[in-house]
């Protein structure tokens, strides 16, 4: 019998996404009081960075902390039994001693499914190449549910940059099909909205527009921000058009919906204007703190302790 | 007054080694109902790994934490210091005030023994070159044990592979000199036993063999599969002979004895096929496993805290 | 409103640093019977290091797990966002959210300082670049007042080597100055004292002597040594010169006056002979441990957590 993991944002129901996001938020209550919520006390995580992402990482680790438990980690390329040729599968053989739950990141789009597939122990994708990454997705829609409530009337979500390539926005868009929303797709049309992606929304149901003009963003609730990656582009002069437009600053938030909130997965290049960061609508740093309360309520979750506050 | 240190697998008696085993085999019956022994709860243990290697040090860090104790860890290359010109000394000097044990990787063989004799926290050799990896032999020499009692019947142990080089194997084989067992080294003879080691087997009266026909595995009990590295051979042509040779398959394994166990030290690369994983012969990934145990024993030990389950 | 971060050497008063030693001198006396001190159980400390220095960051994570509390970590150049072009500003509002207090080792000086006024939670600077390194000079300052008493009768303290270039030189002096201190600086000119701490010493009223005849050591009761670069002379042979002069060993503190403490904040090259280590004048190696009472000391009180032994 295999433990569950996560792999993918499309594999939670509705319902098993609003009992994490319910956890979460009495996890985030509890911390307002606590330093603490000592539940895993005797369990050990194991962050397998094949390649770095020291947010994400430290994201988990913090998370695992909170909960009073351990952790085993290792990270980089210069990871070194595989840099003498072992396979992935038989290095995670050995974790599954090693650790009770482990968290992998890999270059390689499905790293984290074949972990899932051998192992006994819960996985969870922190991140594997051009695929997902479910948990940045349910920090995300937690950020948004916290602003606008996802419950009757639908919420317009505005995606702005890299729509083809960004695999936080791929994996949000399937989490947030569950949920009363309209999505707005703004991109240089060589980054635009994968037809994969396009369907399914179809199939859900979901009201989308797609366009290149940043203007859309009036109309918009959520303005979830990536950056546009020069080398996306065989015409670098294409990049720069965009490059430009595209930057989200304080005069720009001034002609938004007042309730607009701003959004950014991190590290930002210059997306986003610093002088973006004081306004209320800026909520890309409350993000990281809610990746904490997601990733707390996740571990407890795929581990099968129950929250108790 | 020095602390106790672990340098070589030649160190221990017989009985310290039953006394090892013997207390990995509580911590092992132990952790089938718990998750954690905590007796280590205001140590900590120092991973100094000069020389990458994860696996090995996740175990460590594993043990120590199922002993509820604490850890500190640096790694690689980097190891930043030593990059400025500082001294292996000066810097286990420092280690000495921030933890209780430390265990140590060192691409030079002998670097432990220095440790060991400069710092008055035990140090337990991690792997040290072509040295010696006493805590690998301990682990294997406890899964032999597990699977075929050591007690009367001399159990039939066959090295595959490079005899030579194989710092497992050396350290391997002076533990098992202490139990009745015979011996088959079965490796081309260009990597085959060292003399000193021969003399040692004949000294210590065990009956061996070697040979470069793969088919003497036939009659052993454990066949103790290492890696054959092609930059051993002056000829390359040579090196082919032997790689396709000594894989050890499906095949193989069914014309042996139904009671032999394969093991690896892990990672492999070719030596082992994957159809051999799911054979109840195979107890590689188990040796992992007892690392954990054999490491947590000899943390108690050195530590002198007494087992208490 | 901020919380209070520790910068520089020179924003102590004397009093704070008395309140400071006087902890960390009961944190000593605790921790000959204790291994443990377990305040901090339910906090977090982040070990930032966006440059590579293995014993400051182990002796930070070291008072950490003494304190009973939990870490988070980074460390090295391949700082995963920074090599995506990430920001200093944003990495650290992220980690706001991860831990409750964090140190801070970068190239840039003033980096800890933009931390500071940036982040909610207290800042350490565990060195920046040409800049501070107040829990160094922390440490020294404890180091010596256990050896001399830094009461009454000024104590004689001799800096030897780069006194321009040395970080570790300037934070101390400036705590000293706090003190009853006469102080030598033994240099070549070239790396001579700044004018900026020959201002403030004078201003302070410290009597000071200035030479570059390292015979000058025999009138102190501190020398604390530092390494000699190269690269900070135009003209090598210059180096060559002075290399070979300032070479403390055995027959040098035999000249000296018998309460002569040797101090080097490590790692050092050969700028203090092997066969100094064995005097009873030599405690540089006590500044590692003494950094674990001082740094433990420093946690407690900029987390407003009373020691209580």
């Amino acid at each position: 019998m295999r433990s569950r993991s996560v792999l993918s944002a499309g594999q939670f129901s509705k319902e098993q996404l609003e009992k994490l996001l319910e956890t979460s938020a009495r996890i985030e209550a509890h911390l307002q009081n606590h330093r603490q919520l000592p539940l895993l006390e005797e369990y050990v995580l194991a962050t397998l960075f094949f390649e770095p992402s020291t947010r994400t990482r430290l994201s988990f680790e913090s998370a695992m902390h909170r909960l009073a438990g351990r952790i085993i980690s290792t990270v980089g390329v210069q990871f070194s039994s595989l840099a003498k040729g072992e396979s992935l599968y038989d290095t995670l053989k050995m974790i599954e001693a090693y650790a009770d739950i482990c968290a992998i990141r890999h270059p390689v789009e499905g790293a984290s499914a074949i972990a899932a597939r051998n192992i006994s122990i819960p996985v969870i994708n922190a991140g594997d190449g051009a695929g997902e990454h479910p948990t940045q997705a349910l920090l995300d829609l937690y950020t948004i549910r916290k602003h606008h409530s996802l419950a009757e009337k639908p919420v317009t979500v505005a995606f702005v940059g890299d729509i083809r390539y960004g695999r936080t926005i791929h994996s949000l868009l399937q989490m947030l099909a569950n949920f009363p929303v309209e999505m707005i797709f703004i991109s240089p049309v060589e980054i635009g909205l994968p037809d994969k992606y396009r369907d399914f929304l179809k199939n859900k149901k979901i009201k989308i527009v797609e366009t290149e003009d940043i203007a859309a963003l009036r109309e918009a609730q959520v303005a979830y921000v990536t950056r546009i990656q020069e080398e996306r582009f065989p015409d670098p002069r294409e990049f720069e058009k965009f490059k430009d437009s595209y930057i989200i600053d304080r005069e720009m938030v001034g002609k938004c919906r007042p309730d607009l909130i701003v959004m950014h997965p991190l590290p930002r290049l210059s997306e986003i204007s610093l002088d973006v960061d004081d306004l209320p609508n800026a909520v890309y740093f409350e993000q990281a703190e809610n990746g904490l309360y997601t990733r707390m309520s996740l571990l407890l979750d795929l581990l099968d302790v129950p929250f108790v506050g």
